[in-house]
Order: structure tokens, then C-alpha cells, then sequence
């Protein structure tokens, strides 16, 4: 394979104009990042800590182009275009990376002791940013983080700038905060810091994706019929007036954080699992110490902790011994589950999943479970809508304590694993047509 | 009126029995009781407060009966039969009054010099017990707190035992925590106490339920389909385990108890139904800080807490000022809404619940909400089933923010105000026949 250019020049109408294309990954935190000491610099309270999900599966697509023949920035996410100038946090990343360009630029004609002739003067162009996600935006999936953290990756290398990974961590989190811990694979750790203007808030990788190779997560997409609490607004009045917050902050995260790294690092899935469960319950429950009450959580989602934990209070029926935590939920600002699992377990996990959270009928089975890892192949390989009657084994040690929910609770399972940070692309990839505008936009 | 006796003779075969019938009210905590540092003492972590509701909507009235012809010791609940010994609080209660009575017939043996011809030897006497709530068990309601205040007030009638408030309290609160509220009327604080012996542990009226005759009281009773984890278990795991739980005991509770008073003294009914709603509130975080975690409120219960911040968020329209908190939430342990508020805005506030949560098609309206205030009085003195179709004022300031509840969400609807402490009851209200058998039983 040959080396994949982090700029490419593209020639149209005898002009030069200039593109990157990144596409970022999706982090699920297993402690969880709520509340900010400064909402401006986006720094937070406490550490945060995420697993990065492959790329594969869930990721954000992003070119970014300059050309002297752009009149004004422009920005399409998904197909629409979208008013930059509303976005404060979008303008204070573009801002910045701006200026860093031309400082760039005029270091290398101070180096050169030239009068710039050869440096490109991309800090002076207009720019167009076009933003996919891979998945649907019905899936109620946060896509802040991979977005910022594929915007600033992409603009790091159309503009060819010397930084490095804390730099580019600490970009994406003036963004979005959660953005910041995209901007590498694996296990990442958003270390809160101190200092009041943010130099010492930024991510850095526990351990890389290919640590822990068995690791892997299930997205279980909840259908929720009511409006949410924005998370930045949610947080904000938590710090303002939730009497259990400062304790969780001060006493609670900073514990978990450390013992979750030893966890990682020993590859410990049980103490993983539990300390990611709790640190999730714990965020709703500082969520409903908020005045008035946040909830992210409904039926559906309480209905999915239930089976974890009855999955993970099952006895081997052999040895009469316990078979421990063997999956862990968490949940962010929504009801939606993610699920972590050793991949051996899975196929068991899932189909419990499909049996007590039944697919509405006219949905065809690879829409509900697309199954990238063949788990269930020899029912799926038709790729049929065949209704597929999965009756999970053991189903009689969860009867007693589980209802099955009405069809489509859960409306997709998406299946993944851990995976690696922003991947620079080649060219075939990129959203623009030779014009410089989106190949596809909608109204 | 003639002066209720607060024991009856009955004879019967020629045989003197006796018998003391009571009545007693349920109590909802605005400041939480929920958990303990003594378990078999019932000795709380934190002092708790309550309202006690009127018995003229909500009761457990209870016959206690001790004949020399009876064989053993029996309780019916709900004309039920239960096996007495299986319940160490029960038999807990039981003793002690049972000592005490004995204690009491010495001393008047002593006091007389005689050798106790006088003295009607009941502490040696079986006793019979039946027990019966006015609302329907499905109701969802605990009544132990009822239960334990009419028995032990029964007993210690039937035993013409000279107790202060203060004594019969902590002999309840050996039964159920909270019955020890239910031994007074009005507003009731459960002091806490530090003796390891619980000495100093009892309720005190805080304010006669004459104190505040305008505040008002519904329960919202909601359906659930999931077992819940009962409140004794999920107490002793949430002291065990939640990381904020501490916090709540050390540092909030004790602020919000003193709060609360001085609202109640000065019937502040924006300050009681803010700490009433954050302490509500903070008892779910608690829950969910559990591990594995405790759920009560469910998705209509999330429904009646916004309906209920909503309404609190109004804007009059003529002087465009907020109109303030006029409607509070509380839940224990389980989905049902307790709603406190004044008299004057209950009406507008039902008619959301009911448009929100309507009745299932089939329910009689008088089933559904009795109206015991002749409330909505022109639409409901028929009595009759037909379907009443109220369409509330301001509904536009809803709809965009509630969705409309499936019929039957909210069960039953009962409207009650603030009431007076145990009742002692005349003869014709026995729940016994002249042989000392309940009326009505049920296999």
C-alpha cells in the first residue's frame, strides 16, 4: 500500500486549491465527564476516561479544502450546510488552528530568509468543510466528538502544522469537550488539570486498541419519544445546584479513574465492568440531584440494566460457582446502552438482548443487527428480513424478572469493537467534487 | 357525642373479653427516611419528616381482642390469616407491649397491697388481631406505617397502658420505621437520635394538622409491571455501597430538616415543595448510586415530574410574572406520585393529570377519581361511568413538552388533605364478631 498524503492539490480551472480527509472515531467514557470548572475553555471538573470505538463501524468523515477562489468559510454536516458563524465553539477552533497557520507560515519565511514566495498563504484562504457520519443520525449517537476531533485533524494537516498529539487533543477540546479523548485509539484518559487556562487539560492514551483485542461493545439503540436536556446545559446546572455533585468530583471519580487504569492495564474485565457501571449510575444519579431533575434514562434503558445484572448473577450450573460480571452497561445524555463484553461472551449476551428487546417485524434483521463479526451467521447469511425467532439458551433463569418490551424498544444493535484514533485518508475519499462544494447536499 | 371507651368488654358464653379498636393514618416523607444504622433496633441514619394524611381517605383500622378462651395468638390482614410468628418485627412489638403490660399489672398488684384479684391478667391472655386498610392493597401503598401505629395504639389501649406520645412512637417505630410518624397528625419530624439503644429516637409533631388547613395532598397512583426491591433491602445495600449516600446523611439532610420547619412554621409553600421535590429527588440519586442499582420511579412517574416542573414554570399572562412553585412531587419507594399542594390550584393541576394521564375507557370516573372535595362537582355528582372529557385551561403550554400517557398509566387519583393522628374507634367499628372471629375473611 503506498503512503497516504496527509494534503493532496487539487487543479481546477488553472487554480490550486488544497484538501485533507480524516475520519475520526466515536469514545464511549466508562467514567463519565459532567460539569465544567470553565465553560468557555471547555475544562472540566473531573478526569474522564473513554474507550475509543473502531472506525469501522461508527466513525465521522471530513474534508476540509482552502482555495483563493472560496468567498467565505462555508460548512455542510451530513449534507446541510450549517452557519458557521453561529457556532462559537466551531469558530474558536478554526481560530485557533487560523492563527497557528500563519504563524507556521511566517516561521518558515523567517527560516528561509525568503519573502514567502513558497509558502503557501492557506491561513489567508477561505475554507470548506464537509462532515458524514457514518451512522444514522437516528441512532441518537453523539457525534460531537468524532466531529471535532476529524475537523481539527483534517485542518492540522491541510495546514501542514508541527503539532502534537496533547496539541491537537487540546484543540478538539475547545470544540467539544468529549472530543479531545478522540483524537487517539484505544483507552484514553482526559486528565481534568489544574491550571486555569487550560494547559494541562487534555487527553492521552492509556493503552493502545490492540491491548486489550478481545475486548468489544454492543450499542443498543433506545427509542425515546421525549425531548432530552442538552448535555452543556444539563452539566451546567448540576455544578449549579446538585448537593452530591462536589463529592462525586472530589472523592468518588478520582479513585476510579486510577483503579480503572490498573483494571485496564491487567485487562481485569470484572473490576472494568463494575467500576464502568457504577460511574454510570452515578452520573444519572447526580443527574437527578439536579434541580430540576435530569433524566436520561427511561423504561427501556432500566429494562437493559436489569438484564446485566441478572446476566451477571448467573451460576454455572455445573460447578454451582458463579460466572461473575461478565458484561457492563454504560449510558451517556440519552437512553441509548453501550454495552462492554468480552467478545466471547456476546453471541450469548445479544441473543438475550434480541428475545427480551424483539425487533418490530417490518424491520429487516440486517438493519436491526447488521452482525459485522458473523456471530450469528448461519442465520444470517441470507441477509433476508425473515423474521429470525432467536430463543436464547437459559431463558428460564430470566423469565421470572424480565417482561419482553414491545417490539423495537431497542431499534438497532450495533456491534464493535476497541479501535484506533483519527485515520488520515486518500483521496478517492474525499466529500468535494473538483469545485470544492459537497458531492452530496440536501435542503 | 358520648366518650369513646378505649376498651370494650364483650361477654360471651359468659366469658369476658376485651377489645380495642383504632384507626390510624398513612405518612408521606418529604424529607426521606432511607436507611439505617441499626437494623434491628430500626434506629435511621437520618431524622426524617412527614405529613400525615387525613383518615378520612386513607386508614388501617385495627381490632385487637384478648380473651381467656383463646388458644393462641392470630392476625388477619385484609381478612387474610398471617403466621405472626414469621415476622420478628411483629413479634418484636408484641413483647414489649406484652412486658409492659405485665410490668403495669404488678405495679397495680403493688400499689394495692392486694394479690390481684382486681387486675385483669391480660398480658397472660392470647390476643386476637385483624387489620384492615381503606385503601385498596393494589393501591401500591406501604401500609405498614399505618399498620404498626394502629396496632400499637390499639394494644396499648386494649392494655390501658400509661404511655407517652413519645414512648408509643418508639415501640411503632420497633415495627416500621416510619409508623413511628404515624402516631401524630399534622407535620412529624423523626428524630433521629445518637443513643445506640435508640432512646432518643421517636417522632414529635412538629405542627398540628390544624396548623395549615389550605395544604392539600393526591396520590397519583401509577402502574408498574416490574417487581421493585423492597425498601428494607434496598436501604441496607445503599448504606452499604453508594459513595454518595454519606454525603446526603451528613451534610444535606440535616440543613433541610431545619429548612423545612421554618417553611411549615410559616406555611412558605415554596420553600416546603422545593426541598420537598430536592429530597424526593436526592433519595432516587441515592438509588441509582446503589450498586446494582434501585429503581422506583418509572417512565410515568419522569411524566408526572415534568408535568409538574412545567406547571411550576407558568407565566401569568396578564402581569407576565412567573407564578411561582405551586405544585410538589414526592415518591418513595415505588412509582407512585404524592403531590402536596394548596387547596386553590388542585383543580387546575388534576385536570392536566387527568388529560395527561387519562383513565382506561372501562374505569368508572368515580373509580378513578372519587372527587371526596367535590372538585370537578358539576361533572361528577351523576356518579354515573360515561367517559368525562376535560380539556384543561392553558393546555398550548403543555403539549409541546408532554406527551399524552397511555390510558391507565395513572390508575386511581385520590385527593386527600393533612389529618390527625390515631383514632380511637367505638365498638360498633370492630372488626371482630361477639366470638372474637373476624367478620370477613378470605382463604
Amino acid at each position: 500500500m503506498s503512503q497516504i498524503s496527509k494534503r493532496y492539490q487539487i487543479t481546477h480551472n488553472d487554480i490550486a486549491s488544497y484538501e485533507s480527509i480524516v475520519s475520526s472515531p466515536v469514545n464511549i467514557a466508562v467514567i463519565k465527564y459532567w460539569g465544567k470548572r470553565n465553560s468557555e475553555l471547555i475544562l472540566p471538573t473531573n478526569s474522564s476516561l473513554s474507550c475509543t470505538l473502531s472506525q469501522d463501524h461508527l466513525s465521522t468523515k471530513t474534508s476540509v479544502r482552502a482555495s483563493p477562489t472560496f468567498t467565505r468559510d462555508r460548512l455542510w454536516l451530513n449534507g446541510f450546510e450549517e452557519d458557521i458563524s453561529s457556532s462559537v465553539r466551531l469558530t474558536n477552533c478554526f481560530k485557533k488552528l487560523r492563527e497557528l497557520r500563519k504563524k507556521h507560515e511566517e516561521s518558515i519565511i523567517q527560516e528561509k530568509g525568503a519573502d514567502g514566495e513558497d509558502v503557501l498563504p492557506l491561513s489567508q484562504w477561505k475554507i470548506h468543510i464537509a462532515s458524514e457520519n457514518s451512522f444514522p443520525t437516528a441512532a441518537g449517537l453523539a457525534s460531537s466528538a468524532s466531529g471535532y476531533a476529524a475537523l481539527v485533524q483534517a485542518l492540522s494537516n491541510l495546514y501542514d502544522l508541527p503539532l502534537s498529539m496533547k496539541e491537537l487533543s487540546m484543540i478538539a477540546r475547545l470544540g467539544s469537550g468529549s472530543a479531545c479523548r478522540s483524537v487517539f485509539g484505544g483507552f484514553v484518559e482526559w486528565e481534568a488539570g489544574i491550571s486555569p487556562n487550560g494547559e494541562d487539560s487534555y487527553a492521552v492514551c492509556v493503552a493502545p486498541e490492540t491491548h486489550w483485542p478481545t475486548l468489544q461493545a454492543l450499542i443498543l439503540v433506545v427509542s425515546d419519544t421525549k425531548k432530552t436536556t442538552s448535555s452543556t446545559s444539563g452539566m451546567s446546572t448540576t455544578v449549579k445546584n446538585s448537593e452530591l455533585f462536589p463529592i462525586r468530583v472530589s472523592n468518588v471519580v478520582p479513585k476510579r479513574i486510577e483503579d480503572i487504569k490498573v483494571a485496564i492495564h491487567n485487562k481485569d474485565f470484572e473490576t472494568f465492568a463494575r467500576l464502568t457501571m457504577q460511574d454510570s449510575n452515578q452520573f444519572h444519579a447526580v443527574c437527578l440531584d439536579t434541580y430540576p431533575p435530569i433524566f436520561y434514562l427511561n423504561d427501556v434503558s432500566r429494562g437493559i440494566i436489569r438484564l446485566v445484572h441478572l446476566f451477571n448473577s448467573q451460576v454455572d450450573e455445573v460447578t454451582n460457582k458463579p460466572k461473575g460480571i461478565r458484561v457492563a452497561y454504560t449510558f451517556d445524555a440519552g437512553p441509548n446502552a453501550v454495552i462492554y463484553a468480552e467478545k466471547s461472551v456476546m453471541k450469548e449476551f445479544i441473543e438475550l438482548v434480541m428475545y427480551f428487546f424483539p425487533k418490530k417485524e417490518e424491520l429487516a434483521f440486517s438493519s436491526f443487527f447488521p452482525d459485522p463479526f458473523g456471530l450469528l451467521d448461519s442465520k444470517n447469511q441470507s441477509g433476508s428480513s425473515e423474521d429470525i425467532n432467536i430463543i436464547p439458551s437459559n431463558l428460564d433463569k430470566y423469565t421470572d424478572s424480565m417482561i419482553r418490551h414491545d417490539p423495537g424498544s431497542v431499534r438497532r444493535i450495533i456491534h464493535t469493537n476497541i479501535g484506533d484514533g483519527p485515520r488520515t485518508l486518500d483521496r478517492s475519499q474525499s466529500l468535494f467534487n473538483e469545485a470544492g462544494m459537497p458531492k452530496r447536499v440536501k435542503d
